[in-house]
C-alpha cells in the first residue's frame, strides 16, 4: 500500500498526478496488473481524461458547476459543499488503470487527476497493485 | 465470494451498509487488500460519501432528481424507470475500497451506500475480496 | 491481458458487448474473480446497464445529451467534443464484474457497454482477470 498526496489550490480543481502514480508503481516493482487509486474524502474524487489541453479539465468543471451550482439548488446540509458530494460521487472515488511492464496502459491522451470540488487542501490517495 | 442483502423501503433512497461490508469482511479474515463490491442490478447503484449527515445523501437524491426527473424527460422505455436506470450508470453499479489490518481504509467520514433509484426493494450486492 | 476492440458507428451510442466479454472470459479459463475492463480513450466509457429493451441505452444518451449538449455550454476546448470528455468522466473509464465458475455475475438484465460519445471509431478496451 502507498499513500499519495495531492495539493490543490482552489476550490475547483482538476489536479493531474499522473506522474506520481507511475513513480510509486516503479517503486512497488511489479510487472504486470492494476493500479488501483482511491480518495478518503467526500468532496473530491478520481477520473482518467484528457491531460493535453487544459481547455477540457476548465470545461469539465465547467459543465459540472452550471449542473450542479454551490448555490441555488434548495440544498440543506449547512456546510454549503452539497455539490462537492453530489459531483465526487458523479466522478467516482476511485479508479483502476491496468499496468504492463511496469508501465500504466493508460491511452495516448488519458492522465490521472484529482477532481477538487472543496478546496483548496491536501488530499490523500491510497494506492493498491493487484 | 460474499453475498450482502441491502433492503430499501423508497422509491429512491440511500441506505448506508458500511457496517455490514466491515462485518463480511472481518469474516473472510484477509489482512490487506481490496473490497470490492458489485450490485447485480440496473436501476440501482453503489457509492462512497458522507455518513455523518443525513442531509447529504437527501441533497444528493435531490440533485439526481432535479437534473434526471422520472417524467417529462421525452423518455421512450415502457416501464418508466428510465430516470433510474440512467442515475444507476452516472453513480456507478460496483465501488472498490481498500482496508488494512482487516479494516476498510474509509476516510473519516465515508461511509458506503446502496443507491436505490427504484425501490423499495430488496437488492443483492456481491463482495470480493483481492 | 487481453484486449477487445469494440466498433461504434454513430457519434453517441451504446455498444454492447457482453458476449465477447464472456468469450475471452471463457479462453483465460479462470473459475472466481474479478473481470476488469478499461477504456483506453477520453471521449468513450464503461457502462453496465440494461440490455433488453434498446430504449434504455437510448434514452440514456437523450438525458445525457439533454444535460450536456455538444454545443451551447461555452466550451473552450477547440475540438467540439468537451461533451464527449465529460460524458466519459461521468459514466467512468472503467468497470469490474465478479464472475464464478468462469461465468459473469451478471444481474438478469445486466450486459456490459461501451459508451461512445465521439465516434463512430473502432475503441480499444483492455481486459485483465484478477
Amino acid at each position: 500500500m502507498q499513500i499519495i498526496k495531492v495539493r490543490s489550490h482552489q476550490r475547483e480543481e482538476l489536479v493531474e498526478f499522473t506522474t506520481e502514480v507511475q513513480s510509486k508503481l516503479k517503486d512497488v516493482g511489479e510487472r504486470e496488473g492494476i493500479c488501483f487509486l482511491y480518495v478518503q474524502h467526500t468532496t473530491a474524487g478520481l477520473t482518467v481524461n484528457e491531460n493535453a489541453d487544459p481547455d477540457v479539465p476548465r470545461d469539465m468543471l465547467h459543465a459540472l458547476r452550471t449542473l450542479i451550482p454551490q448555490h441555488g439548488m434548495d440544498f440543506q446540509h449547512g456546510e454549503e459543499n452539497s455539490d462537492a458530494h453530489i459531483k465526487a460521487s458523479v466522478v467516482g472515488s476511485s479508479v483502476s488503470i491496468p499496468f504492463k511492464d511496469g508501465k500504466l496502459l493508460l491511452g495516448r491522451w488519458q492522465g490521472v487527476f484529482l477532481c477538487e470540488f472543496d478546496g483548496g487542501r491536501e488530499r490523500q490517495v491510497i494506492m493498491m497493485i493487484k
